[in-house]
Protein backbone atom coordinates (compact mmCIF):
# COMPACT_ATOMS: atom_id res chain seq x y z
CA UNK A 1 0.00 0.00 0.00
CA UNK A 2 1.38 3.67 -1.07
CA UNK A 3 2.19 5.66 2.23
CA UNK A 4 1.13 8.93 2.16
CA UNK A 5 3.87 11.67 0.38
CA UNK A 6 6.20 13.10 2.72
CA UNK A 7 5.84 17.20 2.95
CA UNK A 8 7.95 18.96 0.83
CA UNK A 9 11.66 19.77 2.77
CA UNK A 10 10.39 18.83 6.07
CA UNK A 11 9.54 15.65 7.79
CA UNK A 12 6.37 14.62 8.35
CA UNK A 13 5.78 13.42 12.22
CA UNK A 14 6.16 9.40 11.49
CA UNK A 15 8.60 9.42 8.97
CA UNK A 16 11.98 9.43 10.10
CA UNK A 17 14.93 11.38 7.80
CA UNK A 18 15.95 10.07 5.04
CA UNK A 19 20.34 9.58 4.91
CA UNK A 20 21.93 8.90 1.70
CA UNK A 21 24.88 6.35 1.85
CA UNK A 22 27.50 6.60 -0.48
CA UNK A 23 31.01 7.22 -1.60
CA UNK A 24 32.29 10.92 -2.02
CA UNK A 25 33.43 12.45 -4.94
CA UNK A 26 31.33 11.39 -7.64
CA UNK A 27 27.37 11.19 -8.69
CA UNK A 28 27.60 7.05 -9.46
CA UNK A 29 24.62 5.29 -8.56
CA UNK A 30 23.54 7.29 -5.53
CA UNK A 31 22.68 10.17 -8.37
CA UNK A 32 19.56 8.33 -8.87
CA UNK A 33 18.58 8.60 -5.49
CA UNK A 34 19.66 12.44 -4.70
CA UNK A 35 17.94 13.32 -8.00
CA UNK A 36 14.71 11.71 -6.25
CA UNK A 37 14.96 14.17 -2.98
CA UNK A 38 15.70 17.14 -4.92
CA UNK A 39 12.76 16.42 -7.17
CA UNK A 40 10.53 16.00 -4.39
CA UNK A 41 11.79 18.26 -2.15
CA UNK A 42 12.01 16.26 0.91
CA UNK A 43 14.81 17.03 3.49
CA UNK A 44 18.03 14.20 2.94
CA UNK A 45 21.01 13.66 3.97
CA UNK A 46 24.09 12.60 1.73
CA UNK A 47 27.64 11.06 3.02
CA UNK A 48 29.26 12.15 0.56
CA UNK A 49 28.46 15.97 1.45
CA UNK A 50 28.07 15.61 4.99
CA UNK A 51 31.37 13.44 6.32
CA UNK A 52 35.03 13.21 5.55
CA UNK A 53 36.05 10.85 2.66
CA UNK A 54 37.53 8.75 5.23
CA UNK A 55 34.04 8.42 7.58
CA UNK A 56 32.21 7.84 4.73
CA UNK A 57 34.34 4.77 3.29
CA UNK A 58 33.65 3.44 6.74
CA UNK A 59 30.56 3.68 7.29
CA UNK A 60 30.42 2.42 3.42
CA UNK A 61 32.00 -0.69 4.51
CA UNK A 62 30.23 -1.44 8.13
CA UNK A 63 27.06 -1.54 5.84
CA UNK A 64 28.42 -4.25 3.56
CA UNK A 65 29.95 -6.42 6.75
CA UNK A 66 26.70 -5.58 8.78
CA UNK A 67 28.24 -4.02 11.44
CA UNK A 68 26.20 -0.95 11.18
CA UNK A 69 23.83 -3.44 12.05
CA UNK A 70 25.25 -4.65 14.94
CA UNK A 71 22.44 -2.51 17.02
CA UNK A 72 19.78 -4.81 16.47
CA UNK A 73 18.97 -3.80 13.49
CA UNK A 74 17.59 -6.64 11.04
CA UNK A 75 18.06 -5.98 7.76
CA UNK A 76 20.26 -8.05 5.30
CA UNK A 77 23.96 -6.79 4.54
CA UNK A 78 24.26 -4.86 2.09
CA UNK A 79 26.35 -6.41 -1.33
CA UNK A 80 27.57 -2.55 -2.69
CA UNK A 81 26.29 1.07 -1.78
CA UNK A 82 24.39 3.20 -2.53
CA UNK A 83 22.48 2.65 0.41
CA UNK A 84 19.44 4.67 2.08
CA UNK A 85 18.87 4.82 5.75
CA UNK A 86 15.46 5.24 6.70
CA UNK A 87 14.55 4.99 10.34
CA UNK A 88 15.83 1.47 11.53
CA UNK A 89 15.69 0.49 7.73
CA UNK A 90 18.70 -0.11 5.08
CA UNK A 91 17.53 -0.13 1.84
CA UNK A 92 19.91 -1.18 -0.73
CA UNK A 93 20.23 -1.67 -4.68
CA UNK A 94 19.41 1.12 -6.25
CA UNK A 95 16.13 -0.01 -8.71
CA UNK A 96 14.96 -0.93 -5.03
CA UNK A 97 15.76 2.10 -3.06
CA UNK A 98 13.73 3.97 -5.68
CA UNK A 99 10.51 1.51 -5.58
CA UNK A 100 10.86 2.17 -1.78
CA UNK A 101 10.89 6.08 -2.08
CA UNK A 102 9.00 6.31 -4.89
CA UNK A 103 5.03 6.40 -3.44
CA UNK A 104 6.60 8.13 -0.07
CA UNK A 105 8.02 11.10 -2.16
CA UNK A 106 5.04 11.43 -4.74
CA UNK A 107 6.81 10.10 -7.65
CA UNK A 108 4.60 6.82 -8.35
CA UNK A 109 1.07 7.26 -9.80
CA UNK A 110 -1.21 6.35 -6.74
CA UNK A 111 -4.14 5.48 -8.99
CA UNK A 112 -2.53 3.14 -10.90
CA UNK A 113 -2.20 -0.23 -9.77
CA UNK A 114 0.02 -1.00 -12.38
CA UNK A 115 2.33 1.52 -12.59
CA UNK A 116 4.69 0.33 -10.08
CA UNK A 117 5.80 -3.11 -11.81
CA UNK A 118 5.69 -0.93 -15.45
CA UNK A 119 7.57 1.40 -14.03
CA UNK A 120 9.86 -0.67 -12.25
CA UNK A 121 11.14 -2.81 -15.55
CA UNK A 122 11.93 0.45 -17.25
CA UNK A 123 14.00 1.50 -14.40
CA UNK A 124 15.50 -1.63 -14.23
CA UNK A 125 16.19 -2.16 -18.69
CA UNK A 126 18.22 1.52 -17.55
CA UNK A 127 19.57 0.28 -14.60
CA UNK A 128 20.79 -3.00 -15.09
CA UNK A 129 21.09 -2.95 -18.27
CA UNK A 130 22.01 0.81 -19.86
CA UNK A 131 23.75 1.70 -16.99
CA UNK A 132 25.86 -1.67 -16.13
CA UNK A 133 26.77 -2.00 -19.63
CA UNK A 134 27.90 1.60 -19.90
CA UNK A 135 29.87 1.10 -16.49
CA UNK A 136 31.77 -1.89 -18.54
CA UNK A 137 33.30 -0.23 -21.22
CA UNK A 138 35.86 0.99 -18.98
CA UNK A 139 35.84 -1.77 -17.14
CA UNK A 140 35.00 -5.32 -19.51
CA UNK A 141 37.50 -7.26 -17.92
CA UNK A 142 37.28 -6.52 -13.95
CA UNK A 143 36.06 -4.08 -11.53
CA UNK A 144 39.07 -4.26 -9.35
CA UNK A 145 41.46 -3.52 -12.13
CA UNK A 146 42.09 0.15 -13.25
CA UNK A 147 41.15 1.24 -16.32
CA UNK A 148 45.15 1.22 -17.57
CA UNK A 149 45.23 -2.37 -16.78
CA UNK A 150 42.32 -3.17 -19.20
CA UNK A 151 42.48 -0.36 -22.06
CA UNK A 152 42.97 -2.64 -25.32
CA UNK A 153 39.95 -4.57 -24.44
CA UNK A 154 37.95 -1.46 -22.78
CA UNK A 155 38.54 0.27 -26.56
CA UNK A 156 36.91 -2.64 -27.79
CA UNK A 157 34.13 -3.41 -25.11
CA UNK A 158 33.38 0.60 -25.90
CA UNK A 159 33.23 0.43 -29.96
CA UNK A 160 30.48 -2.10 -29.58
CA UNK A 161 28.76 -0.02 -26.79
CA UNK A 162 28.26 3.09 -29.02
CA UNK A 163 27.87 0.99 -32.24
CA UNK A 164 25.24 -1.35 -30.86
CA UNK A 165 24.20 -1.12 -27.53
CA UNK A 166 23.90 2.62 -27.09
CA UNK A 167 21.38 3.10 -30.34
CA UNK A 168 19.95 -0.11 -28.84
CA UNK A 169 18.91 1.28 -25.46
CA UNK A 170 17.60 4.71 -26.88
CA UNK A 171 15.57 2.93 -29.89
CA UNK A 172 14.02 0.81 -26.84
CA UNK A 173 13.49 4.03 -25.02
CA UNK A 174 11.63 5.96 -28.05
CA UNK A 175 9.53 2.49 -28.56
CA UNK A 176 8.25 2.89 -24.73
CA UNK A 177 8.05 6.75 -25.26
CA UNK A 178 5.93 6.29 -28.57
CA UNK A 179 3.36 3.04 -27.15
CA UNK A 180 0.01 3.58 -25.84
CA UNK A 181 1.76 3.53 -22.43
CA UNK A 182 3.03 6.42 -22.54
CA UNK A 183 0.61 8.59 -24.34
CA UNK A 184 0.05 11.93 -24.11
CA UNK A 185 3.17 14.22 -22.48
CA UNK A 186 6.97 13.59 -22.25
CA UNK A 187 6.77 11.15 -19.58
CA UNK A 188 7.32 7.83 -19.50
CA UNK A 189 4.37 7.03 -17.62
CA UNK A 190 0.84 8.13 -19.34
CA UNK A 191 0.87 12.01 -18.70
CA UNK A 192 2.29 11.57 -15.32
CA UNK A 193 5.74 12.78 -14.39
CA UNK A 194 7.46 10.06 -12.58
CA UNK A 195 10.69 8.60 -11.03
CA UNK A 196 11.36 6.89 -14.50
CA UNK A 197 11.81 10.26 -15.57
CA UNK A 198 14.43 11.13 -13.82
CA UNK A 199 16.35 7.83 -13.98
CA UNK A 200 15.84 8.30 -17.98
CA UNK A 201 17.03 11.95 -17.63
CA UNK A 202 20.43 10.78 -16.12
CA UNK A 203 21.21 8.04 -17.89
CA UNK A 204 21.61 10.74 -21.06
CA UNK A 205 22.85 13.42 -19.01
CA UNK A 206 25.93 11.02 -18.06
CA UNK A 207 26.26 9.03 -21.70
CA UNK A 208 26.40 12.50 -22.98
CA UNK A 209 29.28 13.20 -20.94
CA UNK A 210 30.72 9.94 -21.66
CA UNK A 211 30.86 9.78 -25.51
CA UNK A 212 29.72 13.27 -26.61
CA UNK A 213 30.00 13.06 -30.10
CA UNK A 214 28.54 9.75 -30.71
CA UNK A 215 25.45 11.42 -28.29
CA UNK A 216 25.38 14.40 -30.11
CA UNK A 217 24.87 12.34 -33.70
CA UNK A 218 22.63 9.95 -32.54
CA UNK A 219 20.30 13.06 -31.25
CA UNK A 220 20.51 14.92 -34.62
CA UNK A 221 19.67 10.95 -36.05
CA UNK A 222 15.90 12.52 -34.68
CA UNK A 223 15.84 8.84 -34.22
CA UNK A 224 15.13 9.55 -30.68
CA UNK A 225 13.07 13.14 -30.35
CA UNK A 226 11.00 11.77 -27.33
CA UNK A 227 14.04 10.62 -25.54
CA UNK A 228 15.67 13.69 -26.01
CA UNK A 229 12.37 15.44 -25.71
CA UNK A 230 12.23 14.06 -21.92
CA UNK A 231 15.98 14.76 -21.27
CA UNK A 232 15.04 18.57 -22.10
CA UNK A 233 11.43 18.51 -19.92
CA UNK A 234 13.38 17.02 -16.74
CA UNK A 235 16.30 19.43 -16.70
CA UNK A 236 13.90 22.60 -17.36
CA UNK A 237 12.17 21.32 -14.03
CA UNK A 238 12.55 23.98 -11.32
CA UNK A 239 13.71 21.64 -8.51
CA UNK A 240 16.48 19.56 -10.82
CA UNK A 241 17.45 22.45 -12.36
CA UNK A 242 18.39 24.55 -9.70
CA UNK A 243 19.76 20.97 -8.18
CA UNK A 244 21.66 20.45 -11.17
CA UNK A 245 23.53 23.97 -10.77
CA UNK A 246 23.68 23.59 -7.10
CA UNK A 247 27.02 22.02 -5.29
CA UNK A 248 25.19 19.29 -3.74
CA UNK A 249 25.23 18.03 -7.59
CA UNK A 250 28.71 15.91 -7.89
CA UNK A 251 31.27 16.26 -10.71
CA UNK A 252 31.93 13.43 -13.17
CA UNK A 253 35.22 11.89 -12.05
CA UNK A 254 36.21 8.36 -11.95
CA UNK A 255 32.78 6.52 -11.35
CA UNK A 256 30.09 4.99 -14.02
CA UNK A 257 30.52 8.14 -16.44
CA UNK A 258 33.45 9.03 -17.80
CA UNK A 259 35.23 10.64 -20.80
CA UNK A 260 37.88 8.89 -22.32
CA UNK A 261 38.78 10.89 -25.76
CA UNK A 262 40.18 7.19 -27.22
CA UNK A 263 37.08 5.90 -27.13
CA UNK A 264 35.30 8.59 -30.03
CA UNK A 265 38.58 7.69 -32.11
CA UNK B 1 -1.19 -4.99 -1.48
CA UNK B 2 -0.66 -8.83 -1.79
CA UNK B 3 -3.00 -10.61 -3.81
CA UNK B 4 -4.82 -14.12 -2.95
CA UNK B 5 -2.60 -16.76 -3.77
CA UNK B 6 -3.35 -18.93 -6.68
CA UNK B 7 -4.35 -22.49 -5.96
CA UNK B 8 -2.58 -25.30 -6.84
CA UNK B 9 -1.68 -26.16 -9.91
CA UNK B 10 -5.57 -24.94 -11.60
CA UNK B 11 -6.54 -21.21 -11.89
CA UNK B 12 -8.48 -19.40 -9.76
CA UNK B 13 -11.81 -17.91 -10.96
CA UNK B 14 -10.32 -14.23 -11.35
CA UNK B 15 -7.13 -15.36 -12.30
CA UNK B 16 -5.94 -15.59 -16.04
CA UNK B 17 -3.51 -18.68 -17.06
CA UNK B 18 0.34 -17.89 -17.00
CA UNK B 19 2.60 -17.85 -20.16
CA UNK B 20 5.82 -17.27 -19.98
CA UNK B 21 7.77 -15.97 -23.01
CA UNK B 22 11.08 -17.15 -23.58
CA UNK B 23 13.88 -18.21 -26.04
CA UNK B 24 13.40 -22.15 -26.30
CA UNK B 25 16.85 -24.78 -25.93
CA UNK B 26 18.34 -22.90 -22.22
CA UNK B 27 17.34 -22.40 -19.21
CA UNK B 28 18.20 -18.91 -19.11
CA UNK B 29 16.79 -16.70 -16.49
CA UNK B 30 13.48 -18.09 -17.88
CA UNK B 31 14.40 -20.77 -15.07
CA UNK B 32 13.82 -18.41 -12.38
CA UNK B 33 10.38 -18.45 -13.22
CA UNK B 34 9.87 -21.22 -14.07
CA UNK B 35 11.08 -22.92 -10.79
CA UNK B 36 8.29 -20.55 -8.54
CA UNK B 37 5.66 -22.01 -10.84
CA UNK B 38 7.01 -25.23 -10.20
CA UNK B 39 7.70 -24.90 -6.71
CA UNK B 40 4.25 -23.45 -5.99
CA UNK B 41 2.69 -25.84 -8.45
CA UNK B 42 0.36 -23.67 -10.03
CA UNK B 43 -0.14 -23.96 -13.74
CA UNK B 44 1.97 -22.04 -16.49
CA UNK B 45 2.33 -22.54 -20.46
CA UNK B 46 5.99 -22.24 -21.34
CA UNK B 47 6.78 -20.94 -24.98
CA UNK B 48 9.97 -23.05 -24.95
CA UNK B 49 8.20 -25.91 -24.26
CA UNK B 50 4.64 -25.21 -26.31
CA UNK B 51 6.03 -24.01 -29.73
CA UNK B 52 8.82 -24.71 -32.48
CA UNK B 53 11.78 -22.67 -31.71
CA UNK B 54 10.94 -20.42 -34.93
CA UNK B 55 7.17 -19.52 -33.42
CA UNK B 56 9.00 -18.99 -30.42
CA UNK B 57 11.88 -16.46 -31.66
CA UNK B 58 9.30 -14.48 -33.58
CA UNK B 59 6.66 -14.39 -30.57
CA UNK B 60 9.78 -12.85 -28.45
CA UNK B 61 10.48 -10.42 -31.11
CA UNK B 62 7.03 -9.35 -31.71
CA UNK B 63 6.66 -8.38 -27.58
CA UNK B 64 10.00 -6.57 -28.07
CA UNK B 65 9.11 -4.51 -30.91
CA UNK B 66 5.32 -3.82 -29.36
CA UNK B 67 3.64 -5.16 -32.40
CA UNK B 68 2.67 -7.83 -29.56
CA UNK B 69 0.40 -5.26 -28.46
CA UNK B 70 -1.16 -4.01 -30.89
CA UNK B 71 -4.77 -5.19 -29.73
CA UNK B 72 -4.79 -2.48 -27.11
CA UNK B 73 -2.55 -3.85 -24.90
CA UNK B 74 -0.91 -0.71 -22.87
CA UNK B 75 2.33 -2.31 -21.67
CA UNK B 76 5.81 -0.44 -22.29
CA UNK B 77 7.58 -2.76 -25.03
CA UNK B 78 10.23 -4.79 -23.22
CA UNK B 79 13.74 -4.49 -23.93
CA UNK B 80 14.44 -8.42 -23.99
CA UNK B 81 12.72 -11.61 -22.30
CA UNK B 82 11.61 -13.42 -20.40
CA UNK B 83 8.72 -11.71 -19.98
CA UNK B 84 5.23 -13.17 -18.33
CA UNK B 85 1.82 -12.98 -19.94
CA UNK B 86 -0.83 -12.56 -17.49
CA UNK B 87 -4.36 -11.55 -18.86
CA UNK B 88 -3.60 -8.67 -20.87
CA UNK B 89 -0.49 -7.96 -18.76
CA UNK B 90 3.01 -8.40 -20.07
CA UNK B 91 5.38 -8.22 -17.38
CA UNK B 92 9.51 -7.96 -18.40
CA UNK B 93 12.91 -7.95 -16.74
CA UNK B 94 13.22 -11.10 -14.23
CA UNK B 95 13.42 -9.52 -11.03
CA UNK B 96 10.26 -7.94 -12.12
CA UNK B 97 8.70 -10.93 -12.70
CA UNK B 98 9.28 -12.46 -9.81
CA UNK B 99 8.00 -9.61 -7.58
CA UNK B 100 5.19 -9.38 -9.97
CA UNK B 101 4.20 -13.64 -9.18
CA UNK B 102 5.94 -14.27 -5.76
CA UNK B 103 2.67 -12.92 -3.85
CA UNK B 104 0.10 -14.33 -6.13
CA UNK B 105 2.16 -17.54 -5.73
CA UNK B 106 2.30 -17.82 -2.14
CA UNK B 107 6.31 -16.92 -2.06
CA UNK B 108 6.17 -13.82 0.09
CA UNK B 109 5.93 -13.56 3.55
CA UNK B 110 2.10 -11.96 4.02
CA UNK B 111 2.78 -10.79 7.78
CA UNK B 112 6.19 -8.77 7.40
CA UNK B 113 5.61 -5.66 5.27
CA UNK B 114 9.50 -5.01 5.06
CA UNK B 115 9.54 -8.53 3.16
CA UNK B 116 9.12 -7.42 -0.29
CA UNK B 117 12.19 -4.97 -0.46
CA UNK B 118 14.34 -6.71 1.41
CA UNK B 119 13.84 -9.95 -0.80
CA UNK B 120 13.89 -7.70 -3.90
CA UNK B 121 17.47 -6.58 -2.47
CA UNK B 122 19.04 -9.90 -2.41
CA UNK B 123 17.27 -11.07 -5.26
CA UNK B 124 18.82 -7.92 -7.59
CA UNK B 125 22.09 -8.64 -5.87
CA UNK B 126 21.64 -12.41 -7.35
CA UNK B 127 20.47 -11.50 -10.53
CA UNK B 128 22.09 -8.16 -11.67
CA UNK B 129 25.06 -8.93 -9.82
CA UNK B 130 26.18 -12.35 -9.48
CA UNK B 131 24.04 -13.91 -12.78
CA UNK B 132 25.41 -10.80 -14.70
CA UNK B 133 28.70 -11.10 -14.10
CA UNK B 134 28.50 -14.62 -14.45
CA UNK B 135 27.30 -14.27 -17.82
CA UNK B 136 30.06 -11.75 -19.27
CA UNK B 137 33.01 -14.06 -18.18
CA UNK B 138 32.36 -16.13 -22.03
CA UNK B 139 31.04 -12.27 -23.40
CA UNK B 140 33.71 -9.76 -21.87
CA UNK B 141 33.70 -7.55 -25.22
CA UNK B 142 29.72 -7.70 -27.24
CA UNK B 143 26.64 -9.69 -26.20
CA UNK B 144 26.57 -9.91 -29.71
CA UNK B 145 29.64 -11.34 -30.82
CA UNK B 146 30.11 -15.25 -30.17
CA UNK B 147 32.37 -16.12 -27.29
CA UNK B 148 34.83 -17.86 -29.92
CA UNK B 149 35.60 -14.03 -31.24
CA UNK B 150 36.35 -12.60 -27.52
CA UNK B 151 38.74 -15.81 -26.24
CA UNK B 152 41.10 -14.06 -24.87
CA UNK B 153 39.38 -11.04 -23.14
CA UNK B 154 37.24 -14.01 -22.08
CA UNK B 155 39.75 -15.98 -20.13
CA UNK B 156 41.28 -13.02 -18.39
CA UNK B 157 37.69 -12.18 -17.12
CA UNK B 158 36.87 -15.76 -16.25
CA UNK B 159 39.82 -15.76 -13.89
CA UNK B 160 39.17 -12.40 -12.74
CA UNK B 161 35.29 -14.05 -12.08
CA UNK B 162 36.66 -17.32 -9.88
CA UNK B 163 39.19 -15.86 -8.32
CA UNK B 164 37.43 -12.04 -6.66
CA UNK B 165 33.79 -12.33 -8.32
CA UNK B 166 32.42 -15.42 -7.37
CA UNK B 167 33.79 -15.56 -3.42
CA UNK B 168 33.02 -11.79 -2.90
CA UNK B 169 28.87 -12.64 -3.56
CA UNK B 170 29.14 -15.99 -2.30
CA UNK B 171 30.47 -14.12 1.02
CA UNK B 172 28.28 -11.73 0.84
CA UNK B 173 25.53 -14.34 0.77
CA UNK B 174 26.51 -16.30 3.49
CA UNK B 175 26.66 -12.58 5.96
CA UNK B 176 22.69 -12.57 4.69
CA UNK B 177 22.52 -16.21 5.62
CA UNK B 178 24.40 -15.41 9.19
CA UNK B 179 22.49 -12.27 9.86
CA UNK B 180 19.45 -11.61 12.38
CA UNK B 181 17.52 -11.11 8.71
CA UNK B 182 17.61 -14.65 8.54
CA UNK B 183 17.59 -15.91 11.65
CA UNK B 184 16.32 -19.57 12.11
CA UNK B 185 16.51 -22.48 9.37
CA UNK B 186 17.95 -22.43 5.99
CA UNK B 187 16.43 -19.92 4.24
CA UNK B 188 17.05 -16.28 3.58
CA UNK B 189 14.17 -13.99 5.19
CA UNK B 190 13.79 -15.26 8.85
CA UNK B 191 12.74 -18.51 9.03
CA UNK B 192 10.25 -18.33 6.12
CA UNK B 193 11.19 -20.25 2.61
CA UNK B 194 10.96 -17.31 0.03
CA UNK B 195 11.32 -16.98 -3.97
CA UNK B 196 14.81 -15.61 -3.20
CA UNK B 197 16.00 -18.81 -1.66
CA UNK B 198 14.76 -20.55 -5.08
CA UNK B 199 17.10 -17.88 -6.78
CA UNK B 200 19.65 -18.43 -4.88
CA UNK B 201 19.27 -22.03 -5.62
CA UNK B 202 19.58 -21.71 -9.36
CA UNK B 203 22.74 -19.50 -8.74
CA UNK B 204 24.64 -22.18 -7.43
CA UNK B 205 23.54 -24.53 -9.33
CA UNK B 206 24.25 -22.39 -12.77
CA UNK B 207 27.92 -22.01 -11.11
CA UNK B 208 28.68 -25.23 -10.34
CA UNK B 209 28.00 -26.36 -13.90
CA UNK B 210 29.78 -23.77 -15.26
CA UNK B 211 32.80 -23.57 -13.11
CA UNK B 212 32.81 -27.40 -11.44
CA UNK B 213 36.08 -27.36 -9.99
CA UNK B 214 36.39 -24.05 -8.52
CA UNK B 215 33.04 -24.49 -6.62
CA UNK B 216 34.01 -27.32 -5.50
CA UNK B 217 36.68 -25.95 -3.81
CA UNK B 218 34.93 -23.09 -2.23
CA UNK B 219 32.27 -25.61 -0.79
CA UNK B 220 34.97 -27.53 0.60
CA UNK B 221 36.76 -24.41 2.04
CA UNK B 222 33.76 -24.48 4.35
CA UNK B 223 33.32 -20.41 4.54
CA UNK B 224 29.94 -20.97 2.48
CA UNK B 225 28.34 -23.63 4.38
CA UNK B 226 24.93 -22.39 4.71
CA UNK B 227 24.53 -21.03 1.17
CA UNK B 228 25.45 -24.80 0.75
CA UNK B 229 22.76 -25.78 3.38
CA UNK B 230 20.32 -24.22 1.43
CA UNK B 231 21.33 -25.03 -2.08
CA UNK B 232 20.54 -28.60 -1.33
CA UNK B 233 17.41 -27.91 1.13
CA UNK B 234 15.84 -26.18 -1.80
CA UNK B 235 16.91 -29.25 -3.97
CA UNK B 236 14.98 -31.52 -1.75
CA UNK B 237 11.83 -29.65 -1.49
CA UNK B 238 9.63 -32.59 -3.45
CA UNK B 239 8.25 -30.32 -5.59
CA UNK B 240 11.74 -28.38 -6.96
CA UNK B 241 13.35 -32.23 -7.03
CA UNK B 242 10.42 -33.32 -9.23
CA UNK B 243 10.96 -30.28 -11.38
CA UNK B 244 14.84 -30.96 -11.69
CA UNK B 245 14.45 -34.68 -13.28
CA UNK B 246 11.60 -33.58 -15.29
CA UNK B 247 11.71 -33.20 -18.99
CA UNK B 248 10.55 -29.03 -18.26
CA UNK B 249 13.79 -28.59 -16.68
CA UNK B 250 16.03 -27.42 -20.04
CA UNK B 251 19.64 -29.01 -20.10
CA UNK B 252 22.65 -25.90 -20.02
CA UNK B 253 23.31 -24.80 -23.59
CA UNK B 254 25.00 -21.93 -24.55
CA UNK B 255 22.95 -19.52 -22.33
CA UNK B 256 24.46 -17.75 -19.44
CA UNK B 257 25.74 -21.06 -17.42
CA UNK B 258 28.23 -22.90 -19.91
CA UNK B 259 31.34 -24.72 -19.72
CA UNK B 260 34.60 -23.92 -20.76
CA UNK B 261 37.38 -26.64 -19.97
CA UNK B 262 39.77 -23.80 -20.59
CA UNK B 263 38.22 -21.33 -17.74
CA UNK B 264 39.39 -23.61 -14.99
CA UNK B 265 42.50 -24.40 -16.64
Amino acid sequence: MAPEPDSKRSKTGDSPAYELVYWPGLPGRGEFVRLLFEEAQVAYTDTAQDRSPDKTVELVMSHMTGDADAAGKTNPPMFAPPALVHGDKVVSQTPNIMQYLAPRLGLLPKDDEDAAWKLNQVVLTLLDGFVAELHDTHHPIAVGLAYEEQKPEAKKRAANFVDERLPKFLGWAQRVLDSSSSGAGPWLQCGQFTYADLVLFQCVHGTSFAFPKRMAELRRSGKYDKVFALYEAVGQRPNVKAYMESDRRQEYGNGIWRYYAEFEE
